[in-house]
């Protein structure tokens, strides 16, 4: 074993530092909005119809209401003669009543005459005068769409925890509900610690880098419905970091990067335990290992790395799945997952998660996984090739060329 | 064969009809916004660095900068002693100029001080006043990230047609791309047509219905990055949807709901053809069958079915990728598929593609999909249970109990 002289003196196993973050973070409230403004946010109670869909008996196809047994017997050699009484449109109570030998024609959509109990299709009929000839039998019942039978009133249609798709809205629009109850988008502050940081697009001093990860933070946060608020650029200076960190009770989260490590200017673990409570600080995954994690006035607060791709990783690991939650969505990272063979050997360490960033591509009739060659954490480009990454968890030390691994896809 | 009096005269296979859509969109023009609020666009530009990053060869941990060759031999058995001869800060460039048998102290992001190759982490150190012991040797270029490593100036960083996200961004930032240009998104149309549709949360009359595809549609649209506009609900009479069909030049597209069948109130095809040109009418899919497709004033205008699902999964098959392709994305429909094994057999009509929607579940180490059992085109709740689709194509019979399928994934 080497000497260990400074550094971190225990990392946090991946899934005991979710835990941790997790125990600290509840479902937000709720609010009420417009139905049709709530695409992509998450239902915070179960939604019951007010009323049936269809709301009435209603013609699936274009053709003549009739009643089934009318229709026995008809063939295509041998049609079966019905007269015609009237018509039924659309948006229209009709007021026929259909009775033996009778047929009515109807539009789809259209409510279905009393008396009658099917629809003969139009392409199986051929209009003569006021007379039909039918070609074939229906059933009772056939092409009609009864009153309830999608969905019918005190219906339970979508449940609490639903993000809301297209689908959804339009459910939700054809049941009436038009104020819906959703989950409060949770509010984030984003600082970025480092005296040698500068605006992007200024022009840098010789030490000098431009602000990366409070940009990443802001979009990441965005990308999981967070809504975030960038307080800007906070010197390595333990007072103005206090100065910050107190607006924690403002925000449902703070998020800082930067100043993260043990070095002497990585002030961020300490001044949240001089706030707060410090409850991680090293967690064993690569990259993002200087992650650390506390609680300044109640608030979550992360002190992620400052080199950029640890940023985002740590932030997937560990944040996302704490947003999730705020909103009432699973606790995990939401990315979609697919299987894919590994094309080239990927090796770790015991005790260390590692995140490596792979690009996806369809091989005939399977998907293959590339690894990205990096040389260190701070390489964001291995991020901006990848399609995704894989896991490779601590207690193995790598996956062979060929293996089946879980690829979860960035979008 | 059945007589076939009425109907579609010919259905147009799914494949031949999207490649009638695509062959009338094109991408649209570009704008130029700040990187920020870019988040989801995508890029109509390619993006070279305007900067090498890092910017200068800086430390990539906290230690000792040091010349690497005085390190060799060094173990934790017997330790290489150098003096420290003072210590570099990040944002500061530092006016050392490391000799044999000297360290400066240096933290990680800190530029690298001349006459140094190389850092050792502090974990392998121990210090001592003004000396430090060294308990492991390093090679020249150990734990420096070199001046350019991760992008140097010039090199192509992102690419056109790249839909940007949080790691985009980042680099974006860290490149001083800070006005990019994307694709414009496009401007959508939406009406609902017929005479029975009330705005949603109102009583309804005897034979109203309430209007959901307008709704449900904006939504659709809007989850592929175009704008929606809806004009509202307007009756099946010609001269009104010819006026606001006339309105197409407006936008980069339209869409109407309902009165795409064959009926006599089936207005909007006939409608799109005396204003422009009808291309197709009847598309082979299920749901989503009576779809018709046209160009008013140079404009892609859809005809969609009134039955909410026909409406959306018409909107999936041809209209997602339209608007894809008109944003500089592939003309594909964009979600993400996995594998699944089918619980249940799946039955379709030869000549036909189905759509059948499907729940899909983790079961052991393998995915399964549970076709959703449904009775019509109309139950909507056949999507909102649903996860996901998979499509039947025109040339088989359907899917056997047990078969892998391929999902696509609603999100």
């Amino acid at each position: 074993m080497l000497v260990r002289m400074r550094g971190f003196p225990r990392y946090t196993r991946l899934a005991d530092a979710l835990n941790i973050v997790l125990s600290k973070v509840e479902q937000l409230g709720s609010e009420v909005m417009s139905f049709d403004q709530a695409l992509g946010r998450v239902l915070a109670e179960d939604v019951v119809s007010k009323v049936d869909v269809p709301p009435f008996d209603r013609s699936a196809v274009d053709g003549y209401a009739v009643r089934a047994a009318d229709t026995f017997g008809a063939s295509e050699l041998k049609s079966v003669k019905l007269r015609v009484v009237g018509s039924v449109d659309i948006g229209i109570t009709s007021k026929f009543h259909v009775r033996g030998g009778e047929a009515v024609k109807i539009m789809t959509g259209a409510p279905l005459p009393r008396g009658a109990d099917a629809v003969v299709m139009v392409e199986h009929t051929r209009a003569n005068d006021k007379k039909i000839e039918v070609f074939a039998p229906v059933t009772p019942g056939k092409n009609v769409s009864t009153r309830g039978e999608d969905i019918k009133v005190r219906e339970l249609v979508l449940r609490r925890g639903q993000q809301l798709r297209p689908q959804d809205i339009g459910m939700l629009a054809s049941t009436g509900k038009i104020r819906v109850r959703v989950s409060r988008r949770p509010k984030v502050a984003i600082l970025a610690t480092g005296g040698e940081l500068r605006k992007p697009g200024k022009r840098l001093g010789k030490a000098e880098i431009a602000d990366t990860n409070s940009y990443s933070l802001a979009a990441a946060v965005a990308s999981c419905s967070g809504l975030p608020y960038r307080l800007g650029i906070i010197p390595d200076k333990p007072e103005q970091l206090r100065r910050v960190l107190r607006k924690a009770v403002n925000y449902d989260m703070m998020l800082t990067s930067g100043g993260s490590s043990v070095g002497e200017h990585d002030i961020v673990p300490d001044v949240i335990a001089g706030l707060g409570k410090l409850l991680f600080h090293g967690v064993a995954i690569r990259p993002g290992g200087p992650t650390a994690f506390g609680v300044v006035e109640d608030k979550p607060v992360f002190s992620l790395a400052g080199f950029p791709v640890a940023t985002l990783v740590a932030f997937d690991m560990l944040v996302r799945p704490a947003l999730r939650r705020m909103q009432g969505l699973p606790a995990d990272r939401g990315y979609p997952r697919v299987r894919a063979k590994l094309m080239r050997k990927v090796s770790s360490t015991l005790g260390r998660a590692d995140i490596v960033r792979v690009q996806v591509r369809a091989e005939g009739n399977e998907l293959v996984a590339e690894p990205i060659r990096v040389t260190g954490s701070s390489v964001l480009s291995s991020m901006t090739k990848a399609d995704g990454f894989i896991i490779v968890p601590e207690d193995v030390e790598g996956f062979g060329e060929g293996s089946i691994v879980e690829v979860e896809l960035y979008r």
